[in-house]
């Protein structure tokens, strides 16, 4: 596939915007992005949104914002796939770009998820789960989460504190982080005693939604000499699975993400050692280990052991949610992808503060729709 | 651009469903497309919809539909654009195959309406308008194309009974197809006495919702020895204009449309004579008239002379709507992208029936979203 490289990155800080249309939220990261990179007009606009239609009765939201930022008649999309859809926007953009159709994309992934009543947020994210066979039936999407967080205790004799590390460290990474939403440390205490959402799940295991953009300038090879620090991506993969947790053979298995992970280590010719920065989908603690399993950072079952070895701290082998992550930064679910690709870059290109991750040169971003249904990966490269 | 060939088509009669899920609705579809392109298994699945979030209480529809259809871990992606969404997702595709990250792709346009009472569809559907500047002060989608077909009759002088052509030629076209959704021939007479729906707007002027889904495969270059009657893309481009029809340099004029048209024909050499079959986007009898002015195909204001001179119907210069197009095929909005480009597939190989235009070499599908916001345009010829 030939090279496509991130020339900017833009995002608001994840909060509530109240003061902010959807579409002015997205402006705003748009803008950023575009400013970052020398670009002032795009072959392509490719959305991000997952819950537009449910919470801010608005669609379309391709030909919206492209007429937004001023490049009203520019090809223009939107791309969903529940809370992938930031990550599968990016996806579509590369595979624009490869394909010689378009020179120049920008991605804005937005959601405004704050002005909504609470069960009218919480029916929609529903939505991501299967309506016939889950959501019908009362299952809110927490509780599908509750479900496997409380199967893997089962299964492999771990104690809910053995979670404590994967919100804490995200926490932690937060606090340095102007854009995150929760920008406090927690401690292993304040895990213990934290509220009960849909036991085992509290929430310190919970990420907060939020309102929030994120966008990136995308190029085709040739134009990476308008930075002095490109970023590459060297690999864009997608795999799904079923949606309804109970179809799958096995629930605690992310079958998509190993799979995902996997053609994306093959396309950069890379193995799971060789990334310095894992930025993965932590919407609920279980998410965060259940990943790292998929993607092959230690054996099935294990993964609260990293957290408990202090393996996924920004000093440590496997570094994750190094800004914050969905956990602390917030999950404003279609934007979330993007935001990740972003702090990807800041780590690729040492703009990450007090959690730089020294001399990282290989970055990972992993974005997953619904439990596991869809994971999108990409792997960057500092040239 | 990298050639992309159509190797299979499929669809389901427009109509109401109500004993077929959205799921299984798209699996009748994508099964006879595969089944047709003899094509058993597809590197990407891209799913065009609009309401599912709203109608249906899902989303995700990728993973879902790729699941469903045995497919479960392919890659999968749902796109929308209102109702230029099965447009787009054709798209999507074929810049995921020229790119050459896959070889075979798999199309579905899958909408599922009729279950839902009227006026949550009339509030769905106006999500396709721009929620700030039109539909939150009450605008629905009929009122906003009543607007533009009051404003044009105000502007060129024409009568309300001038535009009954557009209505009966597709009414006549779609009594030869079986998944027409208004299997039935209209007169005059029953165009002028037809019942208001939002003045100038009466019933013969409008598209009837429905709930169907069509689906085609596609493939890379070299594929196209598995069948004797394979079909080209020879175009493929996306245009936008702003959503709101005020914000428009002169809201009679579809921007959007002539840009993406004039890309179509750039990239196929063609100019709008050699069309022989243009399937376009008649979701209003005032769509369908500045669609042929926005395309080159007469003046600008002289759109209902080509109905009132005969040129639209299947022995004409221009015929439009060969497969009773919006208008009577029926428009389940997400899906209507997709049934266009299987009708046009249908005129190519010769399987169109007693509306088969005699020796189609050239056809255009265009799909709009909203009323001209988004604009697909794409061009298949005969191999």
């Amino acid at each position: 596939m030939q090279a496509v490289h991130v020339l900017g990155i833009g995002q608001t800080a994840v909060g509530e915007h109240w003061e902010q249309s959807l579409k002015e939220l997205a402006g705003e990261a748009a803008f950023a992005a575009l400013a970052d990179s020398g670009v002032d007009r795009v072959d392509g606009v490719f959305v991000g949104n997952m819950l537009s239609p449910s919470l801010n009765r608005q669609m379309h939201l391709g030909a919206l914002v492209a007429d937004w930022i001023g490049l009203r008649g520019v090809e223009a999309v939107k791309i969903e796939s529940a809370c992938g859809s930031g990550g599968s926007a990016i996806r579509a953009a590369v595979l624009a770009i490869a394909s010689g159709a378009m020179r120049t994309a920008l991605v804005v992934g937005v959601e405004k998820m704050t002005d909504s009543p609470g069960h009218e947020t919480t029916a929609a994210l529903a939505t991501a789960a299967d309506a016939d066979e889950e959501a019908d039936h009362g299952v809110s999407f927490v509780a599908l989460n509750a479900f496997l967080m409380r199967r893997y205790m089962h299964a492999y004799g771990w104690r809910h504190e053995d979670f404590a590390p994967f919100s804490i460290n995200a926490h932690a990474n937060a606090v340095a982080n102007p854009w995150a939403r929760l920008r406090e440390a927690v401690s292993a205490e304040d895990y213990a005693r934290a509220r009960m959402i849909a036991d085992p799940i509290n929430l310190l295991d919970a990420s907060p939604i939020g309102d929030g953009a994120a966008a990136v300038v995308l190029a085709a090879d040739g134009t990476q000499d308008r930075r002095s620090d490109p970023v590459r991506i060297t690999a864009s993969a997608v795999a799904t699975d079923s949606i309804a947790i109970h179809s799958r053979a096995d629930p605690l298995w992310l079958a998509a993400a190993e799979r995902s992970s996997a053609a994306a280590f093959a396309q950069a010719g890379k193995k799971p050692a060789d990334i310095d920065v894992f930025e993965l989908h932590d919407a609920f603690s279980i998410m965060a280990v259940l990943s790292l399993e998929a993607c092959g950072y230690c054996e099935k079952g294990q993964g609260p052991r990293l957290g408990l070895d202090g393996r996924i701290t920004v000093g440590g082998s496997v570094p994750i949610a190094t800004r914050g992550g969905l956990k602390a930064r917030g999950h404003p679910v279609g934007a979330t992808g993007v935001y990740q690709m972003v702090e990807s870059v800041q780590q690729l290109r040492g703009e990450a503060g007090p959690t730089q991750v020294q001399d990282a040169r290989v970055a990972m971003a992993q974005n997953i729709g619904g439990s596991g249904a869809t994971v999108v990966t990409h792997i960057l490269e500092r040239d």
